[in-house]
């Protein structure tokens, strides 16, 4: 039954029948179906294979063969909760705090970043007896409900927002479009002096601070990399008002980064967050995740006397999953991998802005990189319709790419790890071209190459799912 | 490295050092390290076998071969989420509605039964628009900060509780301890009666109902059965209230009641659901849930504006392991065996009834079975102590049981599913004896035996972690 094959169009329809509408397929208009992959690489229900630039799950690449092999061993063994002793939990906790600063070392392991980062809400809670929390402009954090009323990038949707008052969103430290930009003398200053201004506004009104959260990069918020040390200054205000900062590693932890580790190492080592998050590549795909603390904390949380049990969190498959990933990584030098690829990545990309106007800004480093375009440099006017096209078109050219961000018009880097120079090299020249093709329609130069608008950019850029207006697409296939 | 064996005692000091200490081992005094398990069966790493009366979650057998395989043979081709089309999420969701009435027609795939309780409460939310939630006394709903709040189970736990407005408690509708018991006339009418006051004052004060949520059988609760006709009767109260009515059956669903597939179809067909959300044993250990809506639930989600999106939600190996349980649960007709062989080991409890006062009552259909020791039958004193001994005897005869409910009084049988009418002798002929002696020691006889105490009964019994009292342990040896 599992290995049943149906009819494309059917597997639309029972979709459309039996899952949730709210979830939402890639390419909704003519979505993918992809019935195998291996490394960097998918394959549809026609044998196409498809280039994947995005998923930051696959981490050491898709179906690893040691990672099958480590689930199917344990699989095989044993797979029972964590109330029983077993080696795998305390080998694996043991493995990934040599990873991390001595004061984070006591794990707990849930299924997802989203129960890690609840759970790293009740610990903040408990360890500091205070309610608010202070989360970035743009932020993601994950889809239980404790989580979206600290997501603006998930409750700006909404229709109707109930703020609430224990929630402060500060300004996302973006240097490029944000409210302090490259051209500010002390951006890391001014953006965390907004977070002091909220400590004081809050106390004003009789809040106390139990965290601030914030992803060591921004993922979702549009690849966001805060100004060297921010985090610091920001720490020192949080601990001030008796607060703990908790680093959000759930997209880009596990070596993505290429120099580190871990995200928030970037800023330098005399910033260590008090509880760190771990989720998407740690298990390869298979769900699991972590809560990294502090021993003082863990104490504080277990002093409320609430036992806390997770199901299936840190079960020995998962653990036995986590081995072999940590192998992976080091066994094929991946995080190296990241840093160099990486670095080749963003020089080629660096050299589309140099060709392109619509190409605002590159950033990020290691295997998470992000590509904002903009309609205009000066006013940053977000070419979002653009961004959809460039995602669109790739598609045809079997490379998956996303676009994200608030204007949803930041090209998003994520691949798996094992992501080569060949591939920055074919996807950079496939946008390239693309971008040629867009700017040519609309007859954009590069500001010293600017002449006069002839009237040819009258034209419909396709919308978000890659519907193209007529006008459009007659004109790209010629 | 994920199969290096560590001498047990360094297990214990790493999980010591590692492991969040609110997260519990069973028998913590002397924790018991189990290395591989297969059907009813687990050993530890002596090779010592225990017979398994407690893991739900390894629904069709630990390590099912079927289970195994599929979920092999999917990790090699392919796991990633659920943007993609792919067979087997449709196909699961064609499968599980199948087992469901009608109405219940739309998925939502998640990791864990608290992401599952957590979105039903998003969905109630926002179809309704109101805010408040009904739930039971000593009712446990999952671990993320919104159902510890609905889950008086945790929150009795906690020395500082913070009593939501929006929460409600009804109380249990237990007919052998609670508030109405079986010589009531109408014990279904005078629980939901109670709900209907709840909904009452909740308007007095301005509140409006979403939800009421419970298990179908009350499980940490302390193996609760409601009152036949009590679910219709609170759902007409509170869908008259414009709220919806929340079937939690991650502990209790999938053929365990042995009649039914599921808990609530105990009730009879006049009473469904309009949210099911289900999760332990659905994947035998893979961590894996859903929550199964009406299409009218499901839109009015969706104009919400905001997307759903689960990483690992619905991925194909999850979908996989998904259908082979199914498959199993069909091939091996466990549910006619938790039918079959749970009516055997209700018949054999009920005769440790007849013979050992101890024994308050015998309760739960199929192989959800709950024994309520009690030291006095007209009081119901919780017989606590001597409910932890009867666990910790058995772990001394390789069998593993354990008590649970408000007063941790109820001996709770929830087996691998292929659990065996041996089994069963077994494991009921070893509480006989172990009643024996705790009775003898207590000098307690059955109410038609009563003679006067002799002054032996005046002894310690172990606390819950087995640790007991010299005299006890003396007496017990001899």
């Amino acid at each position: 039954m599992a290995t049943e094959r149906l009819d494309k169009n059917k597997t639309i329809d029972l979709r459309k029948k039996h899952i949730g509408p709210s979830c939402k397929v890639f390419f909704s208009h003519d979505p993918i179906k992809i019935v195998r992959a291996r490394g960097q690489y998918m394959y549809d229900e026609n044998g196409q294979q498809y280039l994947d630039c995005i998923n930051n799950v696959a981490h050491v690449g898709h179906s690893h063969p040691d990672v099958v092999r480590a689930g199917t061993q344990q699989m095989e063994l044993l797979n029972t909760n964590s109330r029983f002793l077993h080696d795998n939990l305390v080998v694996y906790a043991q493995r990934l705090q040599a990873t991390l600063p001595d004061k984070l070392s006591v794990c707990y392991f849930v299924n997802s970043g989203s129960e890690a980062n609840d759970l790293a809400l009740r610990l903040a809670w408990q360890y500091t007896g205070h309610k608010d929390i202070i989360t970035l402009d743009n932020a993601y954090h994950g889809h239980v409900s404790s989580l979206i009323n600290i997501s603006p990038y998930k409750f700006h949707q909404l229709s109707d927002v109930e703020h609430k008052q224990s929630v402060h969103v500060a300004p996302s430290p973006d240097v490029y479009r944000g409210k302090y930009r490259a051209d500010h003398p002390d951006p890391a200053r001014a953006y965390s002096d907004e977070v002091e201004d909220i400590i004081s506004r809050a106390h004003k009104r009789g809040g106390k601070i139990a965290a601030f959260i914030a992803e060591s990069l921004q993922s979702c918020g549009g690849q966001v990399i805060p100004p060297a040390g921010y985090f610091q200054k920001v720490a020192a205000h949080v601990r001030q008002a008796g607060g703990v900062v908790i680093a959000d590693e759930v997209q880009v932890g596990f070596g993505r980064v290429g120099s580190h580790f871990w995200g928030f190492q970037l800023q330098g080592e005399d910033f260590v967050p008090d509880i760190v998050t771990m989720g998407k590549p740690i298990g390869n795909g298979h769900p699991m995740s972590c809560v990294v603390t502090s021993r003082e904390v863990a104490q504080a949380f277990m002093a409320s006397g609430m036992e806390y049990f997770n199901t299936f969190g840190g079960n020995p498959v998962s653990c036995a999953i986590g081995l072999a990933v940590l192998d992976v990584i080091e066994n094929e030098d991946l995080q190296g991998n990241a840093l160099r690829v990486g670095a080749h990545l963003s020089r080629l990309l660096g050299k589309l802005k140099d060709k392109h106007p619509l190409v605002g800004d590159v950033r990020g480093p290691g295997l998470f990189v992000g590509v904002e375009l903009v309609r205009d440099r000066v006013k940053l006017t977000p070419a979002t319709a653009e961004a959809q096209e460039v995602i669109y078109k790739l598609k045809e050219e079997h490379i998956l790419l996303s676009a994200d961000g608030p204007h949803r018009n930041v090209l998003k880097f994520k691949p798996p790890m094992c992501f080569s120079h060949e591939d920055a090299e074919r996807v950079v020249e496939k946008i390239h071209l693309i971008l040629s093709e867009i700017e040519e329609a609309l007859n954009m130069r590069m500001p010293n190459q600017v002449h006069l608008d002839n009237g040819k950019s009258k034209r419909k850029l396709p919308d978000e799912n890659g519907v193209q207006g007529k006008e459009s697409a007659k004109h790209n296939r010629t």
